[in-house]
């Protein structure tokens, strides 16, 4: 069992939003402790993504909480009202400020909680908990993953946890992704802000299944402070690792995915122009089916960056084009290579890597195969 | 049999670029005429669009070279005096100017152009042409397209035939739309092109198979002048349905598409915004599945418009959602109308229809649903 971080306990419990599976997850700290979260930018944003927004604003929480099977999206004021309701109930139970609650749902679009079910199990609801198992916390905020998603690691006497759920859009009627990190590291809270808005935007924020944006996205860290301090250079490196495990696992959970796909894009004029490239080839449906049909089909990728065409120092000529180490583009494989290149195209990873010729900037995105499997999850559903 | 407008004669035929079908055609007028082009903005034009843009500067041509099932995109320096070599020939045949050629070619990338066999055609090239019949142009551009693709109309006593080819990746290796008009009207070459981008701007540039950008795209028009003075407003009407005709035909063609979809945004700030929101709609995977599988699944509109979120004068409240005429958003339907909404999906053309009560603008794109045949026909390709 991986045990939550020093200071976090667990309550996990099924408040019959769709199913008899465990839908309802309060993660809880014994005072409020810093914290950092990042949400969606989406304009229909959910009623919990707008309540978080306003608690986050202090950079202070004592508790998660997560609904999942029903997203509280475009549920207008009825929609906000109950989300109060849970977050003042909740807060009430734990002895804590409201302010001091994040709340994250997943799920349905345009329904509205079954109040009736979730208030009878509040009233019941008694703190302290005593939970303490990070894969039934990961488990409870699963919708259609095929898995519980979890990673940890340690910094000195302390040690991170990371939960997530989804990607792209495995709730069927929408994407929704939600990662909560729990760590008993002693850190500042505007260290720790900014060190997480950094390791988020190398990994939850460069990690795409079908372009659509959810949203619900949610990503939240608490820090309990109660294993002591740590040195911030080592903490925000396990960080990195931890939220770059789960981002892998997220997106080779895609709907539908068979395949791990990063690309990598250097030479860039800077990062943001090569994160922007990379995106632009990760989500090419013609790179996708192409990865997923295990042909190195090069002239798919020259598209991608083809069409980027904001980007008017990229020139055609200085461009590289790479499957794995291999060079396609200019240089072209001979027959030995092509063996090397179809075993390499056929395993469960496929790395592309373009190099722009422009300057030194870089990143590196992840992304999955697009297969009928997708189309199958995403077309037979009705709403 | 649908003759091609008055002064244009043509040359269909073989030259053995992959297979045993047409894939070469010359149109040619009797003389240079008004003219107008667009390409596509990719960073990885073909050698055709890079000489064809130098070609079209002066708003004059006297034919059109098209050869399918080979694009002559990254196929660097020999790829482009290849390109040259092939207009320098036709134009030596019809005693023209190289400057008043246009080059378009679709297909694989990546591979040169099969010079000997096409050498040997080019030597035996005799003009004046005799041929008239524009389906048989329209089907020697074709390389994956299921059928040939052409509409005409009239203007007074002036016709104006279009042909086209593809759309998205109707060629497993890339994006390719090649749409050539012609026109017997008199018009003047700055009116000419002033029409026919505006007209582009509303079709062609509002189609969207599945976001990938073509690395050859190629539209242009030829007006011989042969049928004498048209009336510019009926000419530029006549024009647009034309164009729509064959845009609506090309979305209904993409690969593996059952259903045309049409996004209809109106109320945002400006048709800029419009054409935004409505190809974020029409282009969201998620979306275009709910299509394929009939599914009134407006949850994933919404999520459509929400991804938009540069512009933040979009309220969710204000925003209102139909398919069809049915409003699903913020009102909901009843049992009658759950029944109406059932059958409406079920037709072979949806209409997104999106009210977002900002202004006044407006914009209409065509795309098509996402069915496992699209996966099949990229990811069952090998190069």
């Amino acid at each position: 069992m991986v045990e939550l971080p020093l200071g976090f306990r667990a309550h996990v419990a099924n408040i019959g939003i769709k199913d008899e599976t465990d839908d309802f997850v309060v993660i809880a700290a014994e005072r409020p402790c810093p914290a950092a979260a990042v949400f969606t930018q989406s304009l229909f944003s959910g009623a919990s993504v707008i309540v978080s927004r306003e608690h986050i604003a202090d950079r202070s929480l004592q508790a998660f909480v997560v609904i999942s099977k029903n997203s509280n999206v475009a549920t207008g004021k009825e929609g906000m009202d109950n989300a109060r309701e849970i977050v003042t109930a909740v807060a009430s139970a734990l002895g804590a400020a409201e302010g001091d609650l994040l709340i994250a749902s997943t799920g349905v679009i345009g329904r509205q909680y079954p109040m009736d079910r979730v208030r009878r199990h509040l009233t019941s609801l008694k703190a302290p908990f005593v939970g303490r198992d990070a894969q039934a916390a990961a488990r409870a905020i699963m919708t259609t993953d095929t898995h519980p998603k979890l990673a940890h690691a340690s910094v000195g006497k302390a040690s991170i946890v990371d939960i997530a759920k989804g990607v792209g859009m495995i709730e069927p009627d929408m994407a929704t992704l939600i990662t909560l990190f729990l760590t008993d590291a002693e850190i500042d809270g505007e260290v720790l802000d900014k060190v997480f808005r950094s390791v988020i935007a190398r990994t939850f924020n460069a990690v795409s299944v079908d372009t659509d944006t959810s949203t619900s996205d949610t990503a939240a860290i608490m820090a309990s402070g109660a294993a002591g301090p740590v040195d911030e250079a080592t903490f925000a490196e396990a960080l990195l690792d931890v939220a770059l495990a789960l981002t892998k696992m997220i997106a080779r959970d895609g709907e539908g995915a068979t395949k791990l796909i990063e690309v990598l894009v250097d030479g860039a004029r800077d990062d943001s122009q090569a994160k922007r490239v990379a995106k632009s080839i990760v989500n090419s449906p013609l790179v996708k089916t192409a990865v997923h049909g295990a042909d190195p089909n090069w002239g798919r990728v020259a598209m991608a960056v083809g069409k980027c065409w904001d980007d008017r120092d990229i020139n055609q000529e200085r461009v590289v084009i790479r499957f794995g180490e291999l060079e396609v583009y200019p240089q072209r494989v001979d027959e030995d290579g092509l063996d090397q290149l179809g075993k390499y195209m056929s395993g469960d990873t496929v790395r592309i890597h373009v190099s722009l010729g422009v300057a030194t900037g870089s990143f590196i995105v992840y992304g999955c195969d697009l297969s009928d499997g997708y189309v199958r999850i995403n077309a037979n559903y009705t709403t």
